[in-house]
């Protein structure tokens, strides 16, 4: 087990009805104004939005609102809420939504604070020491952005996306009501299951020994997922499915999953440039990337993948053949990918193959030549991956 | 699942060497003056006190000394204490040890910012408002109070063992270093394990439905547990096995393995009268406990033991035999706590049976005639456990 640092202040509101809590907590943090950042019209539509509102107004606390986060969210909107924080004297960001509305109002909360361009933080041109306090009510669950150190935002010039982090991102506070997520659409919601799934494989991926109370952490809660997300594409409003869903999508990312080991992002890198270039949900990228890269770095550790088939997918163990147990697993994956309504081939997001060399140009400027820690890849190791994932 | 609040804002920095960091923790909080609080001579005796000395010296950072915390802590120590604060101008209380040190530095921190006697706050008189800061440098693995609310204290004015609780006795930080587990007497870091192991049971125990993802949890940390703890009596000095013991002991106790979901604290209220009364380790009482306990409650939800019995005890389930795998798990549990050199009885405790009528009484004065939740005990039913727990 490597050393760790663990720290997760967020203070986590979770259940039935806690979205009516949100004014009572602002004013706790004795905020004054408050920049609501949303994206889609559902957060209207709800009526959440008005509810959201009036317990702010009932504790007293003026806002302001500004709609429009999307998926891969832009920069343009970001520039507009730190004019409007800055002019209207906001001193805290309210998400309303998913990992889209919170990186957003992140970026927001930094830029609001700094004199200079806020995408100096996303091109490792300036530190950060300084954000406006951001809470978050939850509606999507999948990036666990809203327990996360983590803002990922795509810069309309070049369409970079990019990432950047600090203990100074993590929101304050994180409204989860499981009820508030009924109405996704359904695709958006396994997306989101895909997501969560995604942040546990790349820690559990690891080549650091000795992790074992973490991986048998990492398993039940997949376990839990994937039960939970059968029961979900079924029957949309069960309660205790979509409480599953939610609060594993935010401790897969709120870093307890990780402690100790080296982690390894290199599938979320390939998948950045898939949404950066065709603006396809993340979480469905994931869908088609991480069975790729599974299949490609299966050498690296077999045995590794043999207990991830028998913990998590309930393969019977065959001591005499672990890559035919390992596939196994890995087969039963795109099962379930395909099971809860997700792409499976780079084909399937829209994509061609002959894109693949754009895709690995806009690799090779945004991340360099080589990454990865459970298999350093290169260039042509990602090539490998996409062409895995095609067709 | 219920509704649930999850807040752990406790900054844990885990791994070798990791003591030398507490200068600069404590001045990043600005503190100007701290009482280092502990417990035996060996925190001396190890140099572990001259490093954290040193270390608060090169941030310049001033301190006091007070040593002699004792297992099941008393009040005349918290008062001299408390007292020590308040003369010094004291403004942070670093606890260096285990449970007993800790619980004791939360008391003191209590006391130094509040004009009345701080046992107002473990009799329930006086509400907790505000404190000094509390830090951790951790020596034994065992009651999770490093990233807890809870502080228990026995005032020796008649021997009450009494708890109070509040996220303002959450640790700001804790240091967490496995190789100062090493020198541990190993009958109490045997004690320690089956403190953590009770704090993840009296979870588990649950009548709540639909907390399968935690329960995922609660078993993997305790194979975990019970995995690196048969290594630690063989291997003290295992790296491996202390470093789980140790992550796995706060984690326990953090409240991240109980969310959602109704606990049940029997276990530890029948416990606390013993240790109050004997003088004997927490876990050894625990230990003698916890199997009475199950076995006197497996009718209350036979499913659940064996569900315990299958996933952490690995007895091969027998849908015919529902009782007869849920007590061979605890039967299983019984053979782990002799193997790693616990007490199986209330006689290995130097207890006699004739004494039960007065822990009967105690437990009346203190908690008065009923109390837990996945069953509710009678006084009788706890004069029966305790029964369980004799030869």
């Amino acid at each position: 087990m490597e050393n760790f640092q663990f720290y997760s202040p967020t203070k986590f509101i979770f259940g039935k009805d806690t979205q009516h809590q949100v004014g009572s907590l602002v004013q706790s943090r004795n905020a004054k104004k408050v920049l609501i950042h949303y994206g889609g019209g559902s957060v209207v539509k709800s009526g959440l939005l008005q509810q959201i509102q009036d317990s702010l107004s009932q504790s007293k606390v003026k806002y302001l609102v500004l709609g429009g986060a999307m998926p891969n969210p832009r920069s343009s909107l970001v520039y507009e809420g730190i004019d409007l924080c800055k002019k209207e004297g906001v001193d805290f960001v309210l998400a309303v939504g998913g990992g889209s509305a919170i990186d957003s109002a992140k970026a927001i909360a930094l830029g609001s604070m700094y004199d200079g361009d806020f995408w100096d933080f996303y091109d490792r041109k300036a530190k950060i020491t300084k954000a406006l306090p951001v809470g978050v009510v939850l509606t999507i669950p999948a990036a666990g952005s809203e327990g996360s150190t983590a803002s990922v935002i795509t810069h309309e010039n070049g369409m970079l996306k990019r990432g950047t982090g600090s203990d100074l991102l993590r929101p304050v506070f994180a409204i989860i009501n499981p009820e508030l997520t009924y109405t996704l659409p359904m695709y958006h919601a396994s997306a989101g299951v895909v997501d969560m799934m995604s942040h546990i494989f790349e820690r559990y991926l690891t080549k650091t020994t000795a992790v074992e109370l973490t991986d048998h952490m990492c398993e039940g809660v997949l376990k839990a997922i994937i039960d939970a997300a059968r029961v979900m594409v079924k029957h949309p409003s069960d309660y205790d499915a979509r409480a599953t869903i939610c609060w594993a999508g935010t401790i897969a990312h709120n870093g307890i999953l990780g402690v100790g080991r080296q982690e390894d992002w290199s599938t979320h890198i390939l998948e950045h440039e898939l949404s950066a270039f065709y603006d396809v949900s993340h979480g469905a990228g994931l869908a088609v990337m991480f069975p790729a890269f599974m299949k490609y770095t299966l050498h690296e550790d077999v045995n590794r993948y043999v207990r991830l088939a028998v913990q998590v997918w309930n393969v019977v163990n065959d001591p005499t053949d672990p890559y035919g147990v390992a596939l196994e697993g890995i087969a039963r994956f795109e099962r379930f990918l395909k099971e809860i309504g997700m792409p499976l081939t780079l084909q399937d997001l829209g994509a061609k193959k002959e894109d693949i060399d754009k895709l690995i140009e806009k690799l090779e400027h945004n991340k360099g030549t080589s990454f990865g820690s459970f298999k350093l890849l290169t260039l042509e190791d990602a090539k490998k991956i996409y062409l895995l994932a095609s067709k």
